[in-house]
């Protein structure tokens, strides 16, 4: 089991909601104007437990995996090498998360969970080695339980670190091909959702190919035979990856730090899933950044009651959609800070109520 | 008339769309997988026929007016006199618009298109005034046809000496006390739709004000009796106000010289709707930044045939819409620009296809 106190989160309070609405509504526009940005500001304020609420020293936390069963090829049109190419890639600034990250003023650490390449000490990696990949789940677990939960507590540590740092803001982002057919099978298991529904083309897996990678999946999920009755934990062993473990260990350690979440996509959002079944809480400190057009997440999504900022048909992962909502936070964050007030602005109000 | 050489828009080519493609799907990520990103990417590739996009001097031209009908209070909760004072909220920069253009690097223009106020000569404050207000279109028309006329063309120089000035995307905001009522009777003539679908909630008109406002529109929908026969310059003509008007010619002349439009929430798409009759070339260079919680904004938008970037629930105009899609239009642009392809950072592509 992992260790509670390792994670003690404590839960918000709406002691403060009354002024912090006041607030909100004493700025210069119509009640309500500003939709989900003063949703948003009411959360993040919440959760700072305050009415100047700021964003300090953003980090895309982006965890890096291989997976046994990407060997076979039978889920991924991607080779495994890619998994480690694209490191290199983030490494180098030259992935769609390097770009977003860098037009919005997000720091982007990449972690290396267990990726099947012996990279050089890299200033800018973070090395949190699990193995190289995963077990093969189409015939063992893909790591046993106890390297499931080291690998959360190491998650959990490296973000915390990042708490130590300032950070109070974190995005999860993942890298690893295969790992949409882990998201796929935790998802089942935990949701009670046949793998058919919660399968999708992950990085490009049409027609026939997805056909087989369904099928695959199908059998992998009868082979472990895991429901909701089974642990979270176990599920994650079962199904990995080393990178979605780690970031469940992250979240739980976000919202233990009092961070703001931004959970990005299918992935992500299973290790979401996978965290709020370890401790509820972590729900009150994350922000939902966009909706993938990868096929379960929309299902997911509605399971863990969550309205997405985005629906930009993305599906990408690496934290990309907690890029491109990024800037959303910010605004809601200036809005509650800089705008006029109807008082100090002379501004008149609505004549009836 | 409009006279069209005012406003010569050239239709796109797709001459370029092969290599726009190219070039996107040579970046290291799964085809598609940036979704919205990409059709973005080639819009604006494709409006300034390049293979390597900028956004230049990003400006929010935001169109001020007010409106006979505001007097009566008959639509508006709110007093008119909120619009001059909204006027200089702007000028101090302490409007939602402000600060939401602070963060991502957007200059905002306010334009005194005919507000009911005598401005001391603020030097930000471009001065286009067409009048203290328009008439009260419960009685007569809103304004005569020369004055529209001649609003749409001052609108037009106004964005012009932005083109002349380097700008290459401008957002259409507005603020005007009573003009979702002009915005919700222009689309009921140009789409031949009800005003009672129309119609919305406006700055907070609820329940039974909403009925009062509704009952008005309806009357003076019957009262001047036009229809999409009648020309969009009657029917802005008929309705106003001089900030939409503006905006019309403004909308007309960013296409004219091949600028990006940013369309905002219901009375930016109206002036967009009126534009686009009076030349339909205008969508080309057309984004929909939001689909706004104004009541007749998705049926506009269904009409337009247009895909908003975002859905808040924003409700509040300005250009706010367009302030927060934009850090989506830089992204955009970046990924185009920035990412590394499959070749220079030495990733595999997919095995099959």
């Amino acid at each position: 089991m992992v260790k509670e106190f390792e994670f003690s989160i404590r839960p918000l309070t709406d002691d403060l909601d009354e002024f912090i609405w006041k607030k909100i509504n004493s700025n210069t526009k119509p009640v309500g104007a500003l939709g989900a940005l003063e949703d948003m500001a009411l959360k993040i304020s919440r959760i700072q437990h305050t009415l100047a609420p700021k964003l300090n020293s953003p980090v895309i936390a982006l965890f890096a995996g291989d997976h046994g069963i990407a060997k076979s090829g039978m889920v991924n049109p991607y080779p495994q090498e890619v998994t480690s190419q694209m490191v290199l890639n983030f490494l180098e600034g030259g992935a769609a998360i390097n770009v977003l990250a860098r037009q919005v003023g997000i720091e982007v650490r990449v972690i290396d969970s267990g990726v099947n390449c012996d990279f050089s000490e890299q200033e800018s990696l973070i090395d949190a080695k699990m193995g190289k990949g995963t077990n093969d789940y189409r015939h063992q677990k893909a790591m046993d339980m106890e390297t499931a939960e080291e690998a959360i507590s190491i998650g959990g540590k490296i973000v915390s670190k990042f708490a130590q740092r300032g950070t109070n803001i974190v995005g999860f982002g993942e890298m690893g091909i295969g790992n949409t057919s882990s998201a796929a099978l935790i998802m089942s298991a935990l949701c009670g959702i046949p793998v058919s529904k919660c399968v999708g083309k992950g990085t490009g897996a049409d027609g026939d190919f997805l056909k087989q990678k369904t099928e695959t999946l199908k059998e992998v999920s009868r082979f472990h035979g895991l429901s909701s009755d089974d642990s979270p934990t176990k599920i994650l062993a079962a199904y990995g990856g080393f990178e979605i473990a780690q970031t469940v260990g992250g979240i739980l350690s976000a919202a233990s730090n009092k961070m703001i979440i931004l959970v990005d996509g299918f992935i992500s959002s299973a290790a979401f899933l996978l965290a709020s079944k370890i401790n509820p809480l972590v729900s009150q400190y994350a922000i939902f950044t966009h909706l993938s057009k990868e096929q379960g997440h929309r299902r997911l999504l509605q399971y863990l009651d969550a309205s997405p900022l985005l629906n930009l048909g993305m599906r990408l992962g690496e934290g990309t959609g907690c890029a491109a909502a990024y800037p959303l936070l910010k605004m809601s964050v200036a809005f509650m800070n800089e705008m006029a007030s109807f008082e100090t602005a002379s501004v008149s109000q609505k004549t009836l109520e």
